[in-house]
């Protein structure tokens, strides 16, 4: 059952148009859990040719979408906390990890971690959803409508 | 002197190739401030069909860097805040402001407000940087190295 | 009525325990609005001799608690951005200022602004609460258990 | 060398006007790290009867004080993110851990974990301070003046 989630959610994340604007890629996903890569590429700079927060949120944001959505309810994000630690180079394959920090039947957090191809930190985020009773819509139509 | 300060770094963002990626439009630049536009397109759907929530950052992001940067040095952002109010429909042109908080020699803080096509709150961020003594350096080309 | 619940809720600040150990004194509540007030005491010097951070926490706190309750319902604490911009000084008096930022039927954002005795900005806080359906539970007494 | 910076450090903070007052005791300093201890007192209860959030952060911002203190060196709170996941009870003892993220020359960011008596999550905290070059101000004292 949770296998047939996490395989929708994936079909779903390698269709969506913004993850293929970016070249976001869903590695790997479980329970409360994601891990989702990036190249960062020349078009992704910013005015100071180092590679724009607006990409590396973007990476984040996917993991957190991916795990918060995990357990096959559909999560609102609320709020993300980024630091950012150092500025990856244009070139490099960036890695997001989103964890479950801790879940209740309406709120649940979340840390997503980034680090480059020298497994070298570069942003942490601490983020919460609101979590809706609804079932994700696209599986509702797998289910028959359940 | 700051009017030539304004328009090195407006025409370093109309070249700069996320903001071309994203379609992210330079509308107005002062002390501390900055207003920036974008269209919400079809390309930057999630999973739930709405607004990715990288393209808003990204909205957010590139108002917070003008303005970071307005001074005429180099601000390297350390944290930013993001409280999402409502998910913009596709279609829309979102704006994001940007304003200087508070402001010393080595740190600085902006609120960055996001609203749609309606006026309606979209997306609220507080955002910190570290202020560097450098000069932006494409601003230093200009001054014959100074 | 709605008056009825300002003064309900003033009366249980001026009873509040934390209130009264850290001298928080209610000055203003409206309708997603608090000002709350503290002296900052010897007693609460931090290892640098400066106010500790727990201190001017505890008002924005305060006036956060009153402002997201002032509606009648029970609102409860999510997460709470702090940005300190200068230490206030041993003696002053600080004042913070609640503002609702955006409310929906299942959560509210609240802006905090510190200021000290000379109206120098010391802190700013981006807070967000779940709303309960609940009605306070000291108003419930008063209703005639409604 | 290290020994001795723990040490001044433990001094200054079971002297420290405002631990006392909130009867916070730190258990365990080490590089980047603290463990901080605190019996929440009725005297902390809030208007809905749990404890004030003010108290918990109190905590939160001890561990994070002396973690981000024991390099010897003088860091300055910049900013804090604090989530709150269970309302402790009042009777309980709280444990705040404060672990190092991450450390440049001029900022560092920590994660600050909150339990209770139980070992529940009741908070979570990421955490970014500004680090001056100077020596921690008591320790000078004791290096005569180095």
């Amino acid at each position: 059952m949770r296998q047939e989630v996490y395989k929708a959610i994936a079909r779903k994340v390698s269709d969506e148009p913004f993850a293929r604007m970016m070249g976001l890629k869903l590695i790997s996903i479980d329970a409360g859990y994601a891990l989702v890569e990036m190249n960062v590429t020349p078009e992704m700079a910013n005015i100071q040719g180092t590679s724009h927060g607006g990409a590396i949120f973007s990476l984040i944001d996917e993991a957190f979408e991916v795990a918060s959505n995990s357990h096959g309810t559909t999560a609102v994000a609320l709020n993300m906390n980024v630091t950012y630690v150092a500025p990856p180079l244009i070139g490099t394959c960036l890695r997001a990890e989103a964890s479950e920090v801790s879940r209740t039947s309406r709120t649940a957090q979340y840390s997503i971690i980034v680090k480059d191809g020298n497994n070298s930190l570069i942003a942490t985020c601490q983020a919460l959803v609101y979590r809706k009773k609804d079932r994700l819509p696209f599986l509702q139509d797998q289910d028959g409508g359940s």
